[in-house]
């Protein structure tokens, strides 16, 4: 039982609100107990689906003040915008297509923005976001979970100090099982919007977890794609949407890789990984087993390490809560990141300068560079599977 | 993406009050993000060290009330009863020896009791918590943590609807290895308790994570502990109490089993492992891996079942928050004891009646089985490792 | 503790020689130990290396005759195609620029074939081979040899007999991480000829191990390759093979797939893995774990099959020689291999006709095939990894 | 791909015979496999059953001369001591009651011997065995399988060298699920001799198994035993015989264990276990893995050791065929004692002195300590689960 750490803390509590994230949106819920997991944010307002009927049910269920719980978003970033005591950041969990203008809305009023991952359906809406975001010196989070990990930040430090060496190749895959049958057909929420290109955008099985390996990859690694060589496929009568994709990549400076999402490799919950191979090691991260990173070095055998432990860098044992052996998962890593975002819009208010570690969440470069991965992977599918830049 | 399940709700906010769990003490925090979980409670006072200048740092961090952080627990105890707002419910998260005079002190003053495990350092005082709490008509959970795995009640399940058939042979252990050296020695908080008698009782190994295995052993099948065969040993130099136990068992009904615990065994983090042999199928729970859960039947290959797959039982379903694949661990299954605690509680002071389910959760009588077991382990050890009964 | 089955029978014993296999090549003895490991084959002639004093310490440490042991195989096929007591098969071993002209000369006289893969270095070569064995009715054998796993039947029964219905993707790979440095610098023998084009020919790592990856599918599945997409890569200094490749690939009669095959993988010992998604099920293979094969069906759980149980098709049953739990590993592949093609030797000696599966071994049209793949591969990579057809 | 190591030689073929191991009885396959291995044993007589017809038909399949397919042992013992040419030595693979008589009449031809495990079903018998062995200048091999894993003697090798420190606790575990359905009904082979008492004396799980992990531990660790404290269970109708055990232990010079071992464990083939704890580090060994062994240092990760790498100490690499990631399994580790001992008996038969090295395979008094375990675990079981002490 190695200590653990207390990051419960109730000094200042940041008000925000929501959009999107109502009954039968699985995400939303993890957004408010990420919040509110280190006690440092705290939910007054929200517009919590396109029925005011549920967002109701949602708001009260919630507590939040009658008159806080809003029709539409607009009325709500006016409103909130207008109020002496409005929110300071809006969470953003609605499906992806309405992430762009509801997150342009708020940053018109001044209010910082968290928002679900992939940014937006669009290279220029993307671009726009980050663009408005600097402009309007407002915080700007994307939340791609994954990041949130202890353990990957012990990843990420051993390539930033050369552990591993110059990396060669990079070996990422996200198989779920979910939409093997066409779950769509009877009504599932989130098989209904991820399978409409008018809700979920281009793509399905790119955008919505193939981002993931994107974004996983390029956390541990810092590498840039310089290009893709993407084959989407369409598995699942009357889909529209691709729910497989194999993806060959080059990074700028050397290095390759492949990417493989899958929707329908039934066997498979939530099987993100990426295997980072460098001339001096081996960094291998399964998503499921977000408390043990798998390392091997030159000439010796594959090491487990687990979180919570002394061998371990400062940078994970910072976002590590209790010992070792106690497992962690997907709400704490997603707590992780909005923790560092409260603390960092702290700061922010209290006038400091925030460093780059103040800094160290996803934010909408990242998001952007996101959004440009899945459409130049559908590009190049569309294209016959060719090599495809992504500048 | 299987659908998730909402939790979170905040209708009527239950307001508690905390014993123990100052800086330093990782299950303080553990407990009180807990409680907060699912908007369920909310702490409104506390004495979190003996030491009160400490008390005050954490009382503060968190928020509350100048005049609700105490020096001591007999104040608080009283304070807080007499208040017309006061606490409905305190969770006491001190080391063993001080749970017996706590509980008393709050129950007195008709507060419902949250208390970590061991129930206490005697059975005579564990038993007299239990008498305490049915005379006084109070509700009172003992947080053996890892019965709130979702996963766990599937196994539960399997067992009472008779999948496995009769159990014939339960193997638990749970090694440790982070007392393989004088932790102690260094000043470590954890370590420090849990060596010294003063405060941990007749046993340190068999104390604190044997009766992890008790339980969970117990939980999951159901069947009552006849005799124990344990032998104790103390490995470490100055150590005064035992850090690895072996303990044989024989069933009331038959059946028989053997337990292991340890806090020697280098290289385990936390590995509360229970299998459960029945004439038609096995069960095999490793806590390292909450989500997952392993059975086999007469015939037939091992299978990994895992939380939040549409095969599991309601049971289990109903404690799962988020689709299959992202992990929930160690906070999850803690959560899910206080949310049933607390729903409890909220039932029960709407003068409902509570139904066995409503009661669900690990009680004083768990906690009186459980310090019945450690107090019989350590007798049948200094007796030469002889048959025990438990009565 | 599962029957076993008996495999040794010693009624007729085949008699052959080998060419290469010498001293340093570990290949040689696997040969060896799996032509005679139920019975079935003696050897009594070879030409072992280039080198004849080489040659002889082998063949002295083998027993064999004096003047049964060649100065070169030229000299040993028309000695040999001589004797009225003649090798009947002759087992190549040689790096792989060797093996045409070796086993060409052998069939000019008569004498069945056993070639390790790849088949030649060239698809004229390869597919010159798969002609004159079929003009001078002589079996020909190409050991794949990990298609001789028992666990691996099971998974083609379960394709074959439609238990995972129609399948959508094939994922397979084939780490290694033994030239992550230049092995071959220090004069290892297996590293010196594979990254030497005299010797190995257009590809090291897609030659030596991609081709294992190859075939593995293609037992498995069944299914052909219509066309690839590869990007191979020289990872190491001083190098003019590769030593990474990964390839894109898509099915004749749909379907696609992604192979990843490296030499420069630190941690890696011998990773070939094969996963295929179908519309109704999951099958995935770890060569490393060959008693297991890791199945999951639509709506259920993950399954670990395991060779030797009851559970198993007969296909598998046949092959397994242990009881379940008792590992067998790649001698025990091999070795089902050369019985198989023993059995068949037999059988056609004895003039019995040849069924389909008393002919189901690897032979030369797998190796004609998988000749194919590697240069498909090399040309698809030399023109900028674009898509390239396999006919 | 790491260089393999060649060990075929013919050289010297020792002539042997064999006493049991017919049709049905998967163990003399083994042996027969085991003794070619490495080419340097031949079969050349044998008494395969009680039934002389199936003796005939195994013996012929086999090709062996007809004069010496035997009716009974007394002939065979007889016979082939009288002849010049006649086998050097005999394996014993017949039920444990017979090992005995059998081996007594083959030492009084000046016979060396290999016999299964247990050695005898008396304690007496066995000590007699030894006695006679040493008396007659023998060598003599009791087959404890697993002490033949490569893998295993670099476990050894880190205890004899301090890598782990001194020993504190040793847990091991055997379980199997075969028996948990009375297949003995069925007329199964194994079955019905395993839990015959006239056939495998006064034990059958502790006898069949529970010897195995005794033998393991003994072999990894060079612990003695003090006492056991043993529970032996029999689940399953109609049964006489144990089918599960749970036995504590003392080991002399301090250090402690716990082993289990179980025939009605389902979902178990055959899954022995030993774990070492010490004061510096952990090693773990898993049968079913057996180019694995986990080990862990104080303060470090988990470490997964693979067969064939060059960081193994060398007495493992001495074992070591192939390169890593090419599974060895059973068959290597029965063939690793048979050139252990048949290099043992050429060293001898030319009157060479054998050393400890040439000696280092398991022999008669393992096999006395064997039966004196099994013997102490049914007393002290019998006696209520009372201490035992082994002397």
């Amino acid at each position: 039982m190695i200590e653990g750490r207390e990051t419960s803390a109730k000094t200042r509590t940041i008000k925000y609100g929501m959009v999107g994230g109502g009954t039968g949106s699985f995400i939303g819920d993890v957004h408010r107990k990420a919040a509110a997991f280190d006690g440092r944010c705290e939910i007054v307002a929200g517009c919590f689906s396109r029925d005011y009927d549920a967002t109701l049910v949602t708001g009260q269920k919630l507590g939040l003040d009658q008159g806080r719980i809003y029709k539409n978003f607009k009325e709500m970033a006016s409103k909130e915008g207008a109020r002496s005591d409005g929110i300071e950041f809006v969470t953003i969990c609605t499906p992806n297509y309405a992430h762009y203008d509801i997150a342009k809305a708020f940053m018109e009023q001044g209010i910082h923005i968290v928002c679900d991952k992939p940014l937006a359906t669009t290279i220029e809406q993307a671009e726009d976001l980050a663009r408005t975001a600097k402009a309007n010196d407002l915080l700007f989070m994307v939340t791609y979970s994954y990041s949130g990990y202890a353990i990957l930040r012990h990843a990420r430090e051993m390539v930033r100090r050369g552990d591993i060496g110059d990396i060669r190749v990079v070996i990422g895959e996200y198989p779920q099982g979910w939409l093997a049958e066409n779950l769509e057909a009877t009504g599932q929420k989130q098989a209904s919007w991820r399978t409409n290109p008018e809700l979920a955008g281009v793509s399905n099985c790119v955008g919505d977890i193939g981002s993931h390996v994107e974004n996983t990859a390029a956390f541990i690694t810092g590498l840039e794609i310089d290009s893709v060589c993407a084959n989407l496929e369409i598995f699942g009568e009357d889909r529209t949407l691709d729910t497989n994709g194999e993806i060959m990549l080059k990074y700028k400076g050397g290095g390759s890789g492949m990417y493989w999402t899958s929707q329908i490799a039934i066997g498979n919950d939530n099987g993100l990984r990426v295997r980072v191979c460098g001339t001096k090691g081996t960094i291998d991260f399964v998503q499921e087993r977000p408390n043990d990173l798998q390392v091997a070095f030159l000439g010796g055998p594959v090491q487990t390490l687990t979180r919570g432990n002394g061998y371990l860098y400062p940078e994970a044992q910072a976002l590590s809560r209790i010992p070792s052996g106690h497992p962690e998962g997907y709400n704490e890593g997603f707590a992780n990141l909005y923790t560092k975002f409260a603390d960092a819009l702290n700061k922010k208010q209290a006038g400091d300068t925030l460093t780059d570690d103040d800094l160290d969440f996803p934010n909408a470069d990242d998001g952007v560079r996101g959004v440009n991965f899945i459409h130049r992977c559908v590009e190049s599918s569309k294209n016959g599977s060719v090599w495809t830049k992504l500048d």
